[in-house]
């Protein structure tokens, strides 16, 4: 762990996808993380899917993961991904409070 | 978001595995997952794997996780992960302070 640790934000989304509209959701998905990367307090993005899918976001502080969720294009994104992409979804608004690694 | 939302805990693994004995790691992980259920405190689990894998477990309390981290036997599944099984490995422990879901 580090000792100059500080707490940041963690935003988890978990989802299924419905099977429509693969094409459409790669670009959107490419899309959606280099805009978030453009974002204050922008920290980094972590993903894999199996059959789940997984997105973990990390931010600097929840005003910056309310300025991200209420972007114009990241709101269209959302409302497409309701209509036509995933079956569920579950996000996650998280503070993270510590943290360790392992290098091999 | 719902009203009665009551805050708990998440432990974010992020991961990259070696190529080494594949076998054994699917062994190690069935066998971890079905003994994080049998510990107090336990809420659920999430995981998916690209090249990147994510394992994310939900606690009800820090205590709960400092419990779960501290079995021999998951231990002895950390130690083996360090020598074998992972390139890396990152650890977060997070509260989850909201959420909200969407069922198409």
């Amino acid at each position: 762990m580090k000792t100059d640790f500080k707490p940041y934000y963690a935003v988890i989304f978990t989802n299924k996808r419905t099977l429509a509209d693969d094409e459409g959701y790669g670009k959107m998905a490419v899309r959606m993380e280099a805009l978030a990367k453009e974002q204050p307090g922008y920290l980094g993005m972590d993903h894999a899917r199996t059959e789940l899918g997984i997105t973990i976001s990390y931010w600097e502080s929840l005003e910056a993961i309310k300025h991200w969720k209420n972007n114009l294009d990241h709101q269209n994104a959302q409302e497409k991904g309701r209509q036509i992409w995933y079956e569920w979804y579950h996000t996650r608004i998280c503070k993270v409070e510590r943290e360790y690694e392992f290098n091999g």
